[in-house]
């Protein structure tokens, strides 16, 4: 049996289109908990528009390639949600456990994109290899952002919760 | 109530412990299962050597700080099983699968011992910082490697499935 560069794009396009769904949940979840770490909390709104954006631009490579994203793959759904299982709402350092997790999901997301850059270029099909490039760009710059500041975060939640303010959230 | 940095930074040392312990699990069950991929497979089994390395350097730090690692923690314990669940073995393209959870994973370490160097130094504990950057930058090493030979471990599942070889581990 042989499957040919085009399916397999197609498939990893469904999960990605499944994976910016999730993705979107996590961010809205994330956003409506977080309290005393405002320059996070902006971070992520700005993220969530630009993950929507994500999405609507993948709903066009369906577009070009004469499908449609309907049929939702439960595999990288299942591993979204395992990822979702990361955040820790009930842990003391709740905020610490999120910005680890977002890290570690961006990442995630942009090996997604790395994967269907290559699919798309072997399947011929250009447009979609350079929207999936520019999401890729997208999830590498806010991998970046988290990584740049997750010492500075570190610091204030060691420093609020030296002095016994709520470092939680 | 207030809690003092190296009360975070044993709690996170401990999490660190229990998830190298995962780490040496989910890398021998791809090491065990990886068949058509030999480069994957070297890499990984490399590493799985640093791991082990990396384990007993954090025991060291146990010592340094007068404690042990034997309380385990449930949080990344979880964390790290969840990450676990991403591995897809019934996946017609588990191989692809792996190399996507395993860069998440090692991105995820690499933000571990990140807070830990952080939380190391706001502790005085210059040793343990060190120990802990060492350990960051092996990760990093990992995630690096695997994000430069995703196109070309892509490529190869694309080419072995078009072509009907046995592509999928």
């Amino acid at each position: 049996m042989t499957t040919q560069p085009r399916d397999h794009l197609l498939v990893w396009l469904r999960d990605a289109y499944a994976m910016e769904g999730q993705a979107i949940e996590l961010l809205e979840r994330q956003i409506e908990r977080l309290e005393h770490y405002p320059q996070v909390r902006a971070k992520l709104e700005e993220h969530l528009t630009q993950t929507r954006g994500q999405q609507a631009a993948l709903e066009q490579t369906f577009n070009l390639l004469g499908s449609d994203p309907s049929a939702p793959k439960t595999g990288v759904m299942k591993a979204a949600a395992n990822i979702q299982g990361m955040l820790h709402a009930f842990a003391s350092d709740e905020v610490m456990k999120h910005a680890l997790a977002s890290y570690a999901f961006e990442q995630f997301e942009a090996a997604c994109y790395q994967t269907l850059v290559t699919a798309a270029e072997q399947a011929g099909e250009r447009e979609v290899a350079s929207t999936c490039s520019t999401i890729l760009r997208e999830e590498q710059a806010m991998a970046s952002w988290l990584w740049e500041n997750l010492p500075q975060l570190t610091q204030q939640y060691l420093q609020r919760s030296a002095t016994g303010a709520d470092a939680k959230r």
